[in-house]
């Protein structure tokens, strides 16, 4: 796969804020929310003015489709969760992006959702970090 | 595309029992939500014991892509939404399914998600049926 153009496109500052940098797949960068109640990377496609998923052509969800797959595999095989919740909402952030939430059956919202459930919590020194590195071990970056 | 497999698959109780069934698509069962809170689709890959996105293999995450488009086109052209909301989310029923929300700035539950937000609410006499059968107008059925 080739990257995608990426003319006009800038990541929402909001996403900006909240995250740490993992790297860019060909169509996506990829994210870590910085929340440590849950290990939780945010694929953003990098093409302007995407809100939902059918904005993308066919062939841009396929890319999508892979790099959800591609994310998730790293995300589980890094923190052995029991269930992975993936979805693209967007009601808040209007910039299309998908969330990859790695769950435990002893987490703090489970079995609900994540969204909107907890105050977001700092990761201890050093720890987004180290749990980025590892990610970027196993996610297939361009 | 051609239709999978099917053995050894059929329907989680608990979806069935709270939805109405629109027809299939080449992977997935398609239903209806039958909570009159939100137009709510839900796809169900008719193959046994999926309960991630990535138990599929790509050429089936491909065709859920597809369907997955396919089913949120029709939502949004017969409910006119604000907004789509898409999640494979799955910590209470296990079987893989994926979910389709129709949402407008005025629901009950905007902006937050609507999964554990509100209780089901029944459709008035009718109309769940009406709104099935227009869906069925415009999804691409098998």
């Amino acid at each position: 796969m080739n990257s995608v153009p990426q003319v006009g496109w800038s990541l929402d500052p909001q996403l900006a804020a909240d995250t740490v940098p993992i790297g860019d797949l060909p169509l996506s960068r990829v994210l870590l929310n910085a929340d440590a109640n849950f290990p939780w990377l945010i694929l953003v496609p990098r093409r302007a003015g995407l809100t939902e998923l059918i904005d993308l052509d066919a062939t841009g969800r396929d890319m999508a489709m892979a790099e959800i797959a591609a994310a998730a595999t790293a995300l589980r095989a890094e923190t052995g969760c029991d269930k992975l919740n993936i979805a693209a909402i967007g009601n808040i952030v209007a910039q299309l992006h998908i969330h990859i939430v790695a769950r435990f059956r002893n987490d703090a919202a489970w079995p609900q959702p994540v969204w909107g459930k907890l105050p977001r919590k700092p990761y201890p020194p050093g720890e987004c970090e180290r749990l980025a590195a590892a990610l970027r071990t196993k996610i297939p970056l361009a």
